[in-house]
């Protein structure tokens, strides 16, 4: 992660901050690429590059001939592709961390043991992480693994990054996933975890994981703070028919 | 809408309302396909053409060669589609209803002009309506459209049905859209409007809709009861590159 940035990630860095400390209102346009080149003292591809990866991250609008526009003051994951936690900071130019409250080993129970098909004298290893970005607590992690992948991460640094990314070294892949989100007031627990007041609006995103042979390995229910992370989506008419 | 039932759609609509009234848990399985042949005195057709609709409204998780188990209490939009939500609810055997509130043509306000490319001087149209599922306040909805295609709405009953639908027999389609999910506590208004405590947590969806043209034509800034409606979609790995 770390290494000298090139120029087109500088440009980005200088921008994002600069979005995110909401410089520019939404709607408010950024200065155009020639404003751009002449203060960052750079050619247009680096500039460009720039505004690319913003537009990516779901913080500025790009319209031909016009300068660039701010879209939002968050950073946005993409529900299309749904990118692992720690791969979408990363990407987004964030620092990802982690801080494990408990990885177990214990019996079902009754909502973990239904999603996963198990019964309540089964075993299943939960995980309770806060997830930060750029050191800030964004979300509060609860995941339930069946035991025989579970266990695998009793062998893992859970502070250090990304299980998804392990798990697949380990040949257990997140082949497909089942999302629904909602949104609910923080309770007491998470309200310390994340720095919030209790009652706070919390978007908590619900899943079920199955793995290359459909058998699903996990549930989880991860709860984001939503001043810090939203969620996208872009439609086009092809997968929206007309009524 | 109308019209006598088919035997699919009974059978739909009786399993959807022990789901919704919580006669089983999430997790539970609904009875074997033989089992409900025999309560419903129908073949094996109907039945299964049931259990499609169901799977496809969120509600069951279905397996080969298993009985279909509860996903979720709750109607859930699917989120890849995007479907308008008149339609969306009949789809789903549910009534959709309308509380219109407010339809004015005013100068466009901060937040708006920007999304829509306007200055503080043009005028917008916009539509605050309540938005029922079988009756009960689910979503308040604040559209706000580019004046030439808000002053068509004033030719048409915003208590009737679905400004998507109307909009596109008038020729504006909505052709691409990007969505935006976070979280909100209900202020004052939207509380008494949803029937709900203030600083309850809300699911908000805010919008930004582009005609066949590209042209941004709408913004809306919509709140879900999220006892009532959730959002899902599903990622096969195509989507998700491994890290």
């Amino acid at each position: 992660m770390a290494g000298p940035r090139s120029r087109h990630e500088h440009v980005a860095a200088e921008l994002r901050a600069r979005i995110r400390r909401r410089d520019y209102a939404v709607g408010q346009a950024l200065p155009t690429e020639s404003a751009l080149c002449a203060e960052f003292d750079v050619s247009r591809g680096p500039v460009r590059q720039a505004l690319a990866t913003l537009k990516n991250e779901g913080l500025i609008r790009v319209s031909r001939g016009k300068p660039a526009v701010v879209r939002s003051h968050e950073a946005t994951q993409r529900l299309d592709t749904f990118t692992p936690f720690t791969e979408w900071a990363e990407r987004a130019g964030r620092t990802a961390g982690n801080r494990t409250l408990e990885v177990a080993r214990r019996r079902a129970s009754g909502a973990a043991a239904e999603a996963l098909g198990l019964t309540a004298e089964d075993f299943v290893v939960e995980v309770l992480r806060v997830r930060l970005l750029d050191g800030e607590p964004a979300m509060v992690e609860r995941s339930t693994f069946i035991d025989s992948v579970g266990s695998l991460l009793f062998e893992f640094d859970t502070d250090s990054g990304s299980m998804t990314a392990y798990l697949a070294g380990r040949g257990v892949h997140f082949d497909s996933m089942e999302h629904v989100l909602d949104a609910v007031a923080a309770g007491a627990d998470d309200a310390a975890n994340l720095g919030i007041a209790p009652g706070s609006p919390l978007l908590r995103e619900r899943r079920v994981s199955r793995d290359q042979n459909g058998v699903v390995f996990e549930c989880a229910d991860d709860r984001y703070r939503p001043d810090l992370v939203t969620f996208s989506i872009v439609n086009a008419r092809t997968s929206f028919p007309d009524p």
